[in-house]
């Protein structure tokens, strides 16, 4: 076997644990020098590819490649691009092959969700059809948890921890002042489309806590929604609501488009979290706070889980063995073997499967009413927010690592597709 | 001695500490039993005393009393409300000290802020009034750290950690999406008068982070701050900004009351975050995401400072001590002994010189430029954010205790005041 380099970028919106992937996948190269030679990182992900402006891996020390495991965000920089010029010719696909050439770059891991999947799926294609053999393997990672086979996605299970503990902990607020302040806490998560997040509220229904979550798959029900919080407030004295940002009046319409206008009249985008506290107050009159969480939930690697950041490393790993082990075209997934003991495997997909297929909650995830989480659904998320994984701290602060990220030598002419 | 009962209270905002010092009181008073009886807790505060709603925490094992140590929010409740009718005459100060004589209630612990303080104060002053003797002692709390003669207030540091945590968390992730996203983050922090939260911002600047800071002691000057906010966008490629919920214009008003208004036309409170993002976007062009932290940052347990948590238990602690020692119309006190290495003793402060005097931020805490903070105000806040104190955990979130909360038989008929 012949030593090839490596390409490795991140892609999308970065994670907690998307670093504990790249640290899994340089990791492992390094053991493997003999079929692998230098991981190169694309600066920004793939749109440092086209620069070729590629971060040269080998320049960083053990420890602090070590360290990308307990450090949020992604080390090398990432992007939300989508390559063009498939058909066309000439186009970033061609210009991509072109880099891999001239960079001796036998292995293609891409570290995102399910766009960069397809575009995984894509350079394996072409680069079968070009004649420059590239082993192209996509490494799961999006805390929407919307990829097909896998049982999860690495980056998920951390957000819904921090949902989870943050919702718990506001709420035990809540309740202490709910007497003669707030009897209302609305807390916006991320989830354009999906709940997955938002679900990780209904893990607080066990503690005796009153949550109301507010799913993007559910049309919103201001009557049944109001009736539902009134009902808690008088049983509980307060409830919390946790609201997914993608949630939709019967009309269609974003919650958080109809709501917050700035002061130059453009609607606020992520704002839903007030439009729902307003709501409440005007129909019950209850006092209310609210929070968006935003970048916060899916950057929280001080209370990581340690499942989610564990398989997010085990995944780096097998994205590496698995190309040495010759394949092409192929994500690893988790398998889940049981629920409680929670046990699970490392498994394949052909990225044909992978590709364009997007995985949605299960209909019988959420609860009757709307607004909760099934015992199925429980079931399923419990073991992905097990465990902690703290960082190291000096001086206060996690001691989160920021790479050398030196460049190698360019060897084309300037990109300018 | 003859034993006398004692009655605990919370008061205002509840921290993620304020239950470490209800433990500090109430296993301290356990080992002082020859001197003090039951611990009575006000159900909800003060409201609990006037209503006659004394929880008995002798019905509390010990190790849900210890469980207190790490369980955020106020464990018996807390209220926002200052007594009246000190002056008049029948009164709720005067209920107040029926409530005492009919329980046997010879120490006041009171757990708040400078509006406590003030009702302690005037608790001893009628106490001496009145011929009943009551000990009346104030353990210090408020995450505003705005209280005098204690060098901090417990529940501040732990939410310095939480902002300067997540900021640092959210920073990793935007310069991870720069390039091609969002090139500015802003997260919104409570401290209507004084910047003290806002000023944890500044511990990043050690970690080359690039962080502005919108003070509440500062006017808002736009042209500067878009200045200061480009700059470091040119220069990092991103900009992070910690916004104070009590920043101003020049004109006087809230920044977030000229804001976000709700579909009714409601100005949305707290929403200066999305004020800030879009006057960043609207004069410079770049994308932006915001979060409002909220509840979060004050309930926030799961990585609260140990340092704070700490002390919290301490003064609680030192409050009984004083009280066995006879002590009246006092406030145990943080007397720092050096910045590094951290060193401070428990000191003593009388009630007279705590009540109705606020401690704002000294005015060399504050960089030159108005957006950052000094080496000084680093000196300060450094020590109290110092080291973890993880809660323990069962099945993926904190094992926070809940109490039974079961109260005295009453004794008086119902208060009508």
């Amino acid at each position: 076997m012949t030593t090839k380099n490596a390409f490795y970028a991140q892609s999308g919106g970065v994670t907690a644990v998307i670093n504990a992937s790249a640290c899994g996948v340089i990791e492992t190269a390094r053991k493997h020098a003999g079929q692998i030679g230098t991981v190169l990182a694309g600066r920004n992900g793939i749109v440092g590819a086209l620069h070729e402006e590629l971060i040269d891996t080998s320049q960083e020390s053990d420890s602090d490649i070590a360290a990308l495991r307990y450090t949020p965000s992604g080390a090398f920089g990432s992007c939300r691009h989508k390559l063009t010029g498939m058909t066309a010719g000439g186009g970033e696909f061609e210009r991509l092959i072109e880099v891999f050439k001239a960079h001796d770059i036998g292995y293609f891991f891409y570290n995102g969700g399910g766009d960069s999947a397809d575009t995984c799926y894509k350079v394996s294609q072409l680069s079968a059809a070009s004649g420059y053999p590239i082993q192209a393997i996509h490494v799961p990672k999006t805390i929407d948890n919307d990829l097909p086979i896998t049982d999860n996605c690495p980056g998920f299970g951390s957000v819904a921890k921090y949902i989870a503990i943050s919702t718990m902990e506001a709420s035990f607020d809540v309740k202490s002042m709910c007497k003669t302040s707030t009897q209302i806490f609305v807390i916006e998560v991320m989830g354009r489309h999906a709940g997955w997040i938002a679900a990780a509220g209904g893990l607080l229904a066990d503690q005796n806590i009153p949550v109301v979550i507010l799913f993007p798959e559910i049309e919103f029900n201001q009557k049944r929604f109001l009736a539902k919080v009134d009902d808690n407030v008088r049983k509980f004295g307060y409830c919390s609501v946790v609201v997914s940002e993608g949630v939709r009046y019967p009309n269609g319409k974003f919650m958080a488009e109809q709501g917050a206008r700035d002061a130059f009249g453009h609607a606020t985008l992520g704002g839903v979290a007030p439009v729902v506290a307003h709501t409440i107050r005007d129909a019950l009159g209850y006092r209310f706070h609210w929070a968006v969480a935003n970048y916060l939930q899916r950057a929280a690697r001080h209370i990581a889980s340690k499942t989610d950041a564990t398989q997010a490393y085990e995944l780096g790993r097998a994205a590496v063995e698995l190309a040495i082990e010759g394949r092409n075209s192929v994500m690893p997934t988790i398998e889940r073997v049981s629920d409680d003991p929670y046990r699970y495997r490392i498994g394949v997909a052909d990225l044909k499967d992978v590709a364009n297929v997007e995985k949605f909650m299960p209909k019988d995830f959420i609860s009757e009413d709307g607004f909760g989480i099934t015992d199925q659904c429980k079931r399923y998320l419990m073991p992905l927010i097990q465990g902690e994984d703290y960082p190291p701290y000096a001086d206060g602060l996690p001691r989160y690592v920021t790479l050398k990220n030196a460049e190698v030598p360019k060897k084309l002419s300037p990109f300018t597709g």
